[in-house]
């Protein structure tokens, strides 16, 4: 269980992601009824749109876009090196562009919090250097050690109380500077840590063999989350290595594209032979669109571009997916975990690594 | 009160537009408690996407969509005259091409009754011929004629006694053709009539005196459905006139383009200078957008393309209308109709007409 300010979340946890203060197509009452306990906003975004002065005039995060239950803001880090355009990095901060209309903006650690503290989530993030990945361990130790004197700073900014702030390991694929910051800023006694840096085009192989060697330099007491992780595949193994919480955009977007989840793997809806199908996308799914309509409406609503249909499969793999963290916390207390992600596995065939680097590419190309 | 097989419903009423099997971003659940009663699909669409086949298969377009409730299907007449390209009447029936992929097409009354049929709406309708405004009684005369000798071919093809066949009533500006109409129609001996073939382009004073006359014309037992009008202006011309049903895409199309009703009149959200406001669109609505949100949320939604924006604002316009529907019941129960009118026309703006064929004429080009 984890504690925050607006209440306990179970863990293992999935946020789904509201970056610009909503999760596309949905509103806060479908989130409770899909199982949702808390979502993830992002400072990036907001900062630039609406501004961080509306959502405090508005009363902050959580009454603007009326969601009562736990937000966890992410500091932008990953947005200013991935989404803004001439980003410049310096021990001060980092300067960059906006991708909206190129305006220029300075982020420093300080900034970041003080901006987090406005909006007012119930855990927020330091500010983390996000280089690509590389092979070359000078230059990643590099935003590593700056990412840790970014920490200490967010650390002694931080002023509010009501806020737990998470520290964010970095270290790229080399286990020696993964163990050397885990263990850096579990120094710095953080009430949560994340782990960031990872999935960003190296082995799938290698991802794991880091988390795992990262998770073991992380207190066992404290949760750790890792950021930017959202197939069923990934969460298994992330839940199997000790992850806690994991965020992210993919069951949504994916959604959005028409590629639903099923036990058997991610289907795309606009497939010519869902045309005339009479049954819910997946027979023992609880979801609203499960519940209420046909592979083929959707395959229709989908064809005819009806805004019906982004949200009606946003619903479905989010729910797939929170179902899902609900099974994993069962068998955990069962003793089964194990099992369930083996039988899980089995049968599901996993989305090739290949295609899902490009899909977020372009998705990348398109800011998001 | 309309009796329908699936249910009764209260009149005047507000019909919102479903042509292609959802009324856009909306789930059945949402219009149920917004509170409509009935909905519109239409022939042309469906026959086009998915096809008649599919929705027959899936049991129908009640089952296909998931609405319970009575469904009005438009005979497509309007559609093939104003959406498809290179449309030709005889007067066996009309060929067009799909406004979708560009592939042929023919129409006759007899097979519209029948996709009618298919398709299973309680209420169904005569096909018509819908030629533009004009001022040549002669062509206009032509047209009547032909959508007249169309609806007795209608009426002989019907079988299907679950539902109600509707005539459709042409004639034009032309008050003396307009009576001819009515009055052959009701020779025919229709459960319910319609009037088509206004508000297109002509002055608006002459559509409210052509209404009038057209009404006059019609059996006083039997509804009067006013096709293709949605502003509360015009809906209250209707009421007073007469008319117990209305349709219209426009409450719904205006609300994803960011116009929201008030008891002000119509206001786009994007402007700036809602950017801030911490209220609701309408502070007397008990629409769930406007006890949830601000507009100041709705406005950066809009601004970030959120879909969840074109879905809150839908709800806004749809519930508004409805209850303004209620409140025209109650009104002429209590005998204070025009008392009603009166005071919500003296206080709401309404759309400059040249702004509104503009905008209609933008929508047509852009295929809806």
């Amino acid at each position: 269980m984890l504690s925050t300010p607006q209440g306990t979340v179970p863990t293992p946890q999935f946020l789904p992601v509201g970056s610009q203060g909503a999760v596309k197509t949905l509103t806060p009452d479908e989130l409770k009824a899909i199982g949702v306990k808390m979502v993830l906003g992002n400072t990036y975004h907001l900062y630039l749109r609406p501004g961080i002065e509306i959502i405090e005039k508005m009363g902050g995060l959580h009454r603007f876009m009326s969601w009562e239950s736990p937000i966890l803001t992410d500091s932008g880090g990953y947005q200013v090196f991935s989404l803004a355009s001439l980003c410049r990095v310096s021990d001060e901060g980092v300067s960059f562009r906006s991708h909206i209309d190129g305006s220029e903006h300075f982020f420093t650690p300080e900034l970041v919090i003080q901006l987090q503290e406005r909006l007012g989530g119930d855990i927020i993030m330091t500010l983390d250097e996000c280089p690509p990945y590389s092979n070359d361990s000078r230059l990643i130790r590099e935003a590593m050690e700056r990412t840790h004197r970014w920490a200490e700073r967010c650390q002694r900014i931080h002023r509010r109380e009501s806020q737990d702030l998470y520290g964010i390991v970095q270290g790229g694929v080399f286990p020696e500077l993964r163990r050397e910051s885990a263990r850096f800023l579990t120094s710095l006694g953080f009430p949560g840590y994340a782990i960031g840096g990872l999935s960003l085009g190296e082995p799938k192989e290698m991802t794991l063999a880091v988390l795992e060697e990262t998770v073991a330099c992380l207190p066992k007491d404290k949760p750790r989350y890792r950021m930017g992780v959202g197939s069923p595949e990934d969460i298994f193994e992330g839940v199997a290595r000790g992850v806690d919480i994991f965020d992210s955009a993919l069951p949504t977007r994916t959604a959005r594209n028409g590629a639903l989840f099923t036990t058997l793997g991610r289907h795309n809806i606009q497939n010519a032979r869902y045309k005339d199908l009479d049954e819910p996308v997946e027979p023992d799914c609880d979801c609203y669109t499960c519940h209420t309509f046909s592979v083929a409406y959707l395959h229709h609503l989908f064809k005819s571009k009806d805004l019906l249909a982004y949200r009606l499969a946003t619903i479905h793999n989010l729910r797939f997916i929170l179902k899902l963290m609900e099974q994993m916390r069962q068998a955990i207390l069962d003793d089964s975990f194990i099992t369930l992600k083996d039988s899980f596995l089995a049968s599901y065939q996993t989305t090739d690594e290949e295609m899902r680097l490009a899909q977020k590419q372009r998705w990348l190309e398109r800011f998001g």
